[in-house]
């Protein structure tokens, strides 16, 4: 049971969204941008980086959700996205991608962990200054997303096909659709 | 020297908001709902457990800073800070505050950290259900501040009188005046 009284039958962070609308707002705003948002690295790559930390940070909604998200718009679905978490991923993903989730578990342990040679490592593999910015920042909004989610003890359901129409809705309308009241 | 090109000058996140201005809306738009919103907990005790969560994530440039926006907010100043990040203050703060300041450090520790009897215990003090959803999150959102910050190796000034001054920007124009652009 969730330790504040939520709206019944809205999992993981849809509960929380339904009882605060205004914070709800930026956070959508804020995935949408990130997640969505122009960008050099494609929309799988980065629902791959948030999938990635929220398996690392133990959040089991946020992982599921991103997961089928990833798997929605990666080639390879989710046997890529598996073998990713599991950290047997060398041939699963670019090396730059594989840099770039590098410096994503970093930051997932603390920001001061990030090194200079991480962050040359993905550069070596072409990554940008946009590309480590956005790396750096999806990794962190994670580690919020999932201590908001798990600090708040919501509930998630534990049947993937859930996750996966859940995505189809991401794909096609985005984070914004899922503010209450727009 | 930060890990990315960011403009010369501006420290801490004011240089990822100037180099990201699209990224740099939404964080702030949260801030401010967070922060400054409307709530049953003062601004000044809202920025206390910001500076406390930074504090506990060792990020130098964002406790400087919220403990100077707690400061500037909160009867008591700079000294109830301190005594607050230093854990002795069980008298420099009310026991509804220090329960949630406890549910904000497990939050920065893990949001499974979080138990129903950390719960109980700040609504045995008087917390509501908002006030223990907003402890939470700000709590989560300043683990995402603080590892962007730190993971792109931003600078900060060590003079508090220059977060100090940061300070009455804060409290007279608010966060959303910091987005590049507004």
């Amino acid at each position: 049971m969730a330790h504040i009284d939520l709206p019944d039958g809205a999992p993981g962070i849809l509960g929380l969204m339904a009882f605060r609308p205004e914070t709800a707002k930026p956070l959508n705003d804020l995935a949408e941008v990130l997640l969505r948002g122009e960008s050099s690295l494609t929309r799988g790559e980065r629902e791959l980086i948030a999938a990635y930390v929220s398996n690392e940070n133990d959040c089991y909604f946020c992982c599921a959700s991103h997961s089928s998200f990833a798997a929605a718009q990666l080639p390879g679905g989710h046997d890529v996205v598996e073998s990713v978490k599991a950290k047997e991923s060398a041939e699963a993903v670019s090396p730059k991608l594989l840099a770039l989730l590098t410096i994503a578990g970093e930051v997932a342990r603390g920001g001061l962990n990030v090194g200079e040679h991480h962050v040359q490592s993905a550069r070596d593999e072409g990554a940008t200054d946009v590309e480590i910015h956005d790396t750096v920042l999806i990794a962190a909004a994670f580690c919020m997303f999932n201590r908001y989610v798990d600090g708040l003890g919501t509930w998630a359901p534990t049947d993937r096909t859930v996750y996966d129409d859940m995505a189809q809705m991401i794909v096609t309308e985005g984070y914004a659709a899922s503010t209450p009241g727009t």
